[in-house]
């Protein structure tokens, strides 16, 4: 007769949840190995209790399965502020004495572990990048679900694991990302387990789905397109027999999908599988204390974090604990030097099977450089400047589809869009590729395609949670986005950035892909859309965070795109914002003088200045973003007609963070090139694509700051015409040379019947607009005249 | 025999679907009394056709319901991107031309009604603050079910029903919106009503929910507790039947839920009731082109915007379009003049109960004044500043729950957390109201209550839909969120921002209740969480949008909090953002100080600077927020002791848009206020609670900002003790101290020596930290000396 598996998982099980306990409270004794005494209690008592057990249970569990099949897999712990638990089965399982192996897998090892956590210099609370085996920090909740996605897709032989808490199961991010099954090819795909975790229990309310009848979600979660597999209860023995025989019908059914679907003929579209899912309702704090102070813990909110909280100064609190840790009986789960048991042990894979080792955690080191083509092969063509008219995403979009054409058998390379990507002009992409879908078609369809490697869904959230988790398990990819909603993910980029800042520091981390953001349907041309589509932020919000990891890029025209495109396929933990228009817009540069510019950041362009590129200029027109940099060159056009005799110099800025201080950003200019570029005395006219301040925030500390005026979107919005929009932001090229003109002192009398001459040309408009509502011809029809 | 009440129906759809082609297309001959012409279309063909006819169709039903039950009814438009439709539906019943007397209800008011449409200086394409009956943007999808709740709590004879577009169903904020029923108490509050449209595509894509099986889809709607009614088709015959049967069957089954509820003793907990909801499937761009250029239209994603592109240019587009309008029979929809005739009008109800005309979509009309009692029962007694501390939320709970306690008659007043409100220290309320809850409850459970007023969900999504839908009803109310996790709404606040900035200029909407944030649990005392949830962020993302509607308030202590929201709550059109912290705090200030503090925004503390508060000072040192008033006052108190020759002048900020010039913002100082608080030419050492960078960005055009140094969050956060956060981003008051030195010029040797002093603390808090895991004493037990 074989011999029964659970008691073994059953210490596994208690040693996990032992190493927990003792992580938010002990800072020495670890083996209480003497009665326990205020002096072994951290002095500060920090961390989550509640959702620790469950947590040791999935992996507990995870390892049998993956042991027993040599499954390859990953685990997203969606509740990752209950780090203890993770950090408890990493130690087990050695992976994380192989990464710091300054705590070892024994007593003293122990005791660094207990000490470490939640403490000054140690490591953080949740599950975090200094955590082995993790892709996912449970901070900001939300995005497990779609994380375990992303990195499912592309993975056909890995297995997903997700823990999907109950609290974070109220958010909108993972409302929706159940709805992630309908994306993924259960041919090129891995799979994704997700295990809701029902404990019950929020920080101080119980929660929706627990409290909803069990028909009712299970109703829910068919809806969502899964089987779900019920597993209840507080008898571990139960438990422990009905998650195994869930996790073996589970992984049954994934593989039975997975052959029956790569069973088919190539391209051919089978049933859409209900993928099993497990959910598994367990107490909040299970096996923690039952009541403190006279109030039930165990199974309630109460047990969310520090279930005994006066353990240093009440002897009562300090005995619960004792009887608590020691109820695990750690004598029988660590031999005398605080090694495991072989029992406890005995479920735990080996090698990159251990969930703290896979290397899918640790994607850089699974990342292959993106195979580019010269960009010669895209560029356009630039006999003379401001003359002929290209879109820039379209451009790009020839590019994107070469890579994803060029990957169509590593498949490791995605493009993102909510539901955007052809109006975003990336069309091109669908001659390489289709759009990933699964569920039903109708003969209209087109360009649906079960293994596409488009991603559209009306849910940035999505896109971003998704492109995460395929960027941390080491493949690549870009995100277009209309540039007001990129916002949408505010929150997830903050995120994503602290993540990155923070591998960034930790030398067993291999860098991963950059996050790549094409953000287009810009401010100035949402002539359809009006005010709510208007919103250049996103810039200002990244700018703030970790100057390590962001990059933000304006490209000026399409030579310009590409180049910096190329550049951020290739980059590392970055996160790097494009901002770039999708209207036609004029050709500027050729690919060689694109490709100088973008490697600069910023840089005079002669040709289109009056300042013979060596004389001191009066005044320095600067650009950046497409729209501005056109009504600048427009602007140098009519100075240039109209005051010959002023020296204008023209300076176009793609790489927005050279303007700021050298020890502020490592992309930033010495000062000294700051004032080659700008002076440090002649007024400086900057058209910038956003908000002005902005410019002023990155260039208050130069010298000729003082000099410098700003014109950007100033928030007046509404549905009307390109040129319209610049000149209610004044930031049109008649502004731009009244601002000139205003600046520059001591000049001719021709300078103010000029000055004349623009106001009325702006009110010529206004009159113009209202009656035709389109353009003067004037503007539309302008080009670059020299 | 009841005469056939469907055909008058039909005449009113088809006059509405032929008013908003027209709106897209037409510049003159709007009843299409002569031939079509090119010179008839306008020169730009802008506007989202493909939901219109969807949108006109539960218009038009909605009328009749509305009419035959004189139901008082708002509705909400997801798809409000169709704005054509609603105004059309406007127009038809008059509301509009009650507003905008310009827009006559005849032909040439019709002309007018299609030339304005998306014309430069006309209206929005989108539903938008300037449509009556409306209180929800249709520009960025997600969140129109969580504002039709918000709108229905505490309005029990109101009817919202809400329009979700299947694109918009695949947000996360609106797959989590379907929970809202599990807080919406049958017995207080009024109905939803949901109409899920399914026309199966989004801009270039078929949508999720289209596309899985009935059965699945009918599962997934009953797991999130609803009982659809599912109407389908493409004859409107059929569907004018069915739907009109569906919104029957609706209404009388919540006429029947909520007489149930009300007939049962109060607080007594009936069964969860499923709230009906209508699945309309119908095809996208219904009655509009079927086919152009050979490629099918008419129920396909290529109507989702202007189905017959080239009408101006392409002979075959505009005789299609001819025959498109003149299919809806215009002349038998008009009379000669233009105006409806009185079949179409027969289904539109009279006065308010028209869905233009609804007062709650104008929610300022509807507003009362908060019942606010005096600031003296809640403040604190502060005889000496920096002895005793107070949790500066918990005391501002008491207020709050005052005011829900005074309120509890009127109901117009909410607070919303994302599981936070206990957490954030307001558990106050508590003791007036409960959390609103409608799911199981265990007798556990505490204060959860059918009929609460505290909203607690884990999502900030729904947090700030369901606020947001409140106040645009003419309600109140605060929403308190961790400080790092309200960036989860930044795109929301953004769209709130532009509706209020909108708003403000139409003289017929009245003014409604500020959306009030409280964020705490901030940057400096996230010590169990650690990086995850260090964000300030917020204020910067805010402070870039309209100034005019935007104030934020960094209050440092409990009464200069209650001084804040006092004025928050009572202030109309704003977004007040207030950060303050839920941690023990000193006291500075009394009532009296407090409140003319926060009068004055800005001020200077003559008690805890050494300048006399007449003489010029040395240097200025400079708070806003509580954390760095503390350094600051700490730093003050170090340089009095060991430099008391220098003259420091302590100077505190509340208001934190005081610092911007007065043009940029209507409560930015004049520059001799400026000039005369912070001097031109001292040195100011500013500590300020979030991104430092965001003081310069305001401050950049004042004489003195040359001699301007901020300290604040650069991104140094971890889990760690209070003071080592301070010490992390050098906002501590040693460093402070330094930089005072390194920037007075002249200064003794003992400054020198007090330099290297403050650098051996920072040295000794290192070791300190990192042995004992707590501050040191000198910092824990500090308190203002003098």
């Amino acid at each position: 007769m074989a011999k029964d598996p659970l008691p073994p998982l059953d210490a596994h099980w208690r040693a996990a949840n032992y190493l927990a306990a003792g992580q938010i409270y002990l800072l020495s004794n670890p083996l209480l190995t003497e009665p326990l005494r205020p002096e072994h209690i951290k002095p500060r008592l920090l961390g989550h209790w509640g959702t620790s057990p469950g947590l040791n249970l999935v992996h507990t569990h995870l390892n049998r399965i993956v042991k027993e099949r040599d499954q390859d897999t990953l685990c997203v712990w969606g509740p990752g502020h209950g780090g203890p638990a993770v950090l408890a089965n990493s130690w087990l399982e050695g992976s994380y004495t192989e990464i710091y192996p300054d705590v070892t897998r024994d007593a003293e090892g122990m005791k660094r572990l207990f000490r470490q956590f939640s403490f000054p210099g140690g490591v953080p609370s949740h599950v975090a990048p200094e955590t082995p085996g993790s892709i996912h920090e449970g901070g900001e909740l939300g995005y497990s679900l779609a994380h375990a996605y992303g990195a499912a897709f592309d993975n056909p032989d890995l297995l997903v694991a997700c823990v999907v808490g109950d609290g974070e199961a109220e958010t909108g991010p993972l409302a929706t990302s159940w709805h992630s099954g309908k994306f993924l090819d259960p041919v090129h795909d891995g799979a994704v387990l997700p295990v809701l975790h029902l404990n019950g229990y929020k920080i101080a309310n119980p929660t929706l789905l627990s409290r909803i009848p069990e028909a009712e979600l299970d109703a829910l979660l068919r809806g969502y397109g899964h089987e779900p597999l019920h597993v209840s209860g507080d008898d571990p023995a139960t438990v422990h027999r009905e998650l195994a025989a869930a996790f073996d019908r589970a992984v049954d059914r994934i593989t039975e999908i997975q052959h029956e679907a790569r069973a088919r003929s190539a391209g051919a579209r089978g049933q859409r599988p209900a993928w099993p899912m497990v959910v598994l309702r367990t107490p909040k704090g299970w096996t923690g204390p039952k009541n403190v102070d006279g109030d039930p813990v165990e199974g309630t909110w109460r047990s969310h974090q520090v279930p005994l909280p006066g353990v240093r100064e009440n002897p009562e609190h300090l005995r619960q604990l004792e009887e608590w840790l020691r109820s695990y009986r750690p004598e029988e789960l660590f031999d005398a030097d605080g090694r495991p048991t072989d029992e406890v042990l005995s479920c735990v894979p080996a090698g990159d099977r251990r969930l703290g080792a896979t290397p899918h955690a640790n994607g850089g080191l699974l990342t292959r450089a993106l195979p580019l083509r010269p960009l010669e092969d895209f560029a356009v063509t630039v006999d003379k400047p401001g003359t002929a008219q290209h879109e820039p995403t379209k451009v790009l979009g020839t590019m994107l589809a070469k890579v994803m054409a060029d990957t169509a058998e590593r498949r490791d390379f995605r493009v993102m869009g909510a539901d955007e990507t052809e109006s975003n002009r990336l069309g091109a992409l669908y001659s390489a590729t289709g759009k990933a879908w699964q569920a039903r078609t109708l003969p209209t369809d087109e360009h649906l395609a079960t293994d596409g490697r488009v991603m559209e869904v009306l849910s940035e959230h999505l896109c971003q949670g998704w492109l995460e988790g395929y960027l941390l398990t080491g493949r690549h990819g870009l995100f277009s986005s209309y540039e007001a909603f990129v916002h949408i993910v505010d929150s997830m980029v903050n995120q994503h950035i602290k993540w990155l800042k923070t591998s960034r520091a930790l030398p067993w981390r291999a860098p991963v892909p950059s996050l790549n953001y094409l953000l287009t349907s810009h401010v100035w041309r949402q002539d359809h859309n009006g005010f709510s589509h208007q919103d250049p932020g996103f810039v200002d919000h990244v700018l703030n965070k970790s100057p390590e990891a962001v990059r933000v890029y304006l490209p000026p025209d399409a030579n310009t795109l590409l180049s910096v495109a190329e550049h951020a396929l290739l980059s590392r933990d970055y996160v790097n914002v494009i901002v770039a228009g999708k209207q036609p817009c004029f050709d500027w540069l050729n690919l060689d003088a694109a490709r100088a510019h973008c490697a600069r950041g910023a840089g005079v362009w002669d040709w289109a200045g009056t300042d013979d590129g060596l004389r001191d200029p009066d005044v320095v027109l600067a650009g950046a973003g497409d729209v501005p940099t056109q009504e600048v060159l427009a602007a140098g056009a009519l100075l240039r007609e109209h005051l010959p005799e002023l020296a204008v110099r023209v300076v176009n800025v793609v790489d927005i963070a050279r303007l700021m201080p050298r020890e502020e950003h490592p992309h930033g200019m010495a000062d000294f090139e700051y004032d080659a570029l700008f002076t440090t005395d002649k007024p400086v006219i900057f058209a910038y694509h956003g908000y002005p301040w902005l410019i002023h925030r990155l260039a208050y500390r130069r010298t000729g700051h003082d000099h410098l005026h700003v014109r950007g979107y100033k928030e007046a919005g509404t549905t009307t015409t390109p040129f319209d929009m610049v000149v209610r932001n004044d930031l049109d090229r008649y502004r731009l040379v009244m601002d000139v003109i205003d600046r520059v002192p001591g000049l001719s009398v021709r300078a103010t019947a000029l000055r004349q001459e623009m106001a009325d040309r702006r009110t010529r408009h206004h009159a113009w607009i209202r009656e035709h509502g389109i353009d003067l011809p004037e503007v539309a029809d302008w080009s670059w005249p020299y």
